[in-house]
């Protein structure tokens, strides 16, 4: 099986978890087009009634053409469930997202979400976390300070940037730090001293988010269920 | 003494704080501003060299009006002391910044500098925090879901307007969330509270961060020093 079919394989799969009525958070990537293109062939095909929560422009021009009705996070009550992808997950469930500098937006679609599922490849799947580096979305104004900080704490960090060598902006106009770790022996530590960092809009980790992971393995897609445990959603104050 | 004069002997008594060959953080405010006349003044008859890196564009036109040089806070190498306003401040030297909804560079530029002082009028002096709303710095993205949030938490939350009814609009493009809440118990769990959420860039709880107080009273200016304590700036992880 090529990659793409593979892709296409789990997309499709993760179409299915989606019910009529729904309120649907779509993520953005690759294996996510597969996903919301056979979202699009439901909605055409069974009369599937979705609302979709996109989480960039792209996925949200992509919506509009297939026909699904598109909102932003805050024009509708709540999110039933959001399908996005991850650049890492552990085997205790937990990810780092940020890889194409929209994990602010992804966070906030996440959070706002009853359930999670996350389409990936096998290549994302790790034992820990950490050989992903872990994005930072920051503030502009004293982000050299913040920078010289995070260096004086041995987080490796480096600014990310564009092939022209302009540094990365965000939506939101922020920049993006990455950390490279190595491993992250301590996620939740981590995030709770990111989380105290004045500058740091979002980190990367994404702890107690996700509830099923659907992985493309190249017999086919296998779905992983988190164990029950007390989500980001439900404790509402991570 | 009239408020202005009160104002004034304030903002001079704390320009004496600045020595040859400071880098100085320069807050925004009516208080700060007679400081900032204070160290042009110095500057232009003393020949006092400093540089002075600015909280906002008002600030800055002030200085460069005054020959004081100006540089943002990446252009420099550290911050010897910071002289701002603040909007309250309780017995244990614990603060409210955000009434001019800057506290997001106020806080940057302050965690950032070796030494902070405060100028402040005998009104923002009080027993606990709290009776001055607190302003949240946050993504408009998601934000009427984080209202809710917070809604539900009972934190009392009222999105900051303009008169014409607008939503205010930070210099990052932000909108201000102030948080109505009478009386913080704990300032501390609360900053911990707020520092997990996404969506909130940036709270106006500067715990732990200044460490001279100049308060006018209708007798004059009274300097109070904070107890010797582990400063934000030293943990660097606050």
């Amino acid at each position: 099986m090529t990659q793409d079919e593979l892709k296409k394989m789990v997309g499709e799969k993760a179409a299915t978890y989606v019910e009529d009525g729904m309120v649907v958070g779509l993520g953005t990537g690759s294996t996510v087009k597969f996903m919301v293109d056979a979202l699009g062939k439901r909605v055409a095909e069974e009369g599937l009634k979705i609302i979709g929560v996109p989480t960039s422009d792209r996925t949200a021009a992509q919506g509009r053409q297939l026909n699904i009705p598109i909102k932003n996070v805050d024009e509708v009550d709540h999110i039933d469930l959001t399908i996005d992808g991850a650049d890492q997950i552990d085997k205790n469930f937990q990810g780092i997202k940020g890889g194409g500098a929209a994990h602010l937006f992804e966070k906030i679609v996440a959070i706002n979400s009853k359930r999670n599922i996350w389409i990936v490849d096998e290549s994302k799947m790790a034992a820990k976390l950490g050989s992903f580096p872990l994005p930072l979305e920051v503030i502009p104004y004293g982000s050299q300070q913040l920078y010289k900080r995070l260096a004086a704490k041995q987080l490796n960090p480096n600014f990310r940037k564009q092939a022209n060598g302009d540094l990365v902006q965000t939506d939101s106009k922020n920049y993006i730090i990455d950390l490279k770790l190595g491993t992250i022996d301590d996620p939740f530590g981590l995030a709770d001293y990111l989380n105290r960092q004045v500058g740091v809009v979002e980190h990367g980790l994404f702890l107690n988010v996700v509830n099923t992971v659907i992985v493309g393995y190249g017999d086919g897609p296998k779905v992983l269920e988190a164990p029950e445990r007390v989500t980001y959603q439900q404790t509402k104050e991570h």
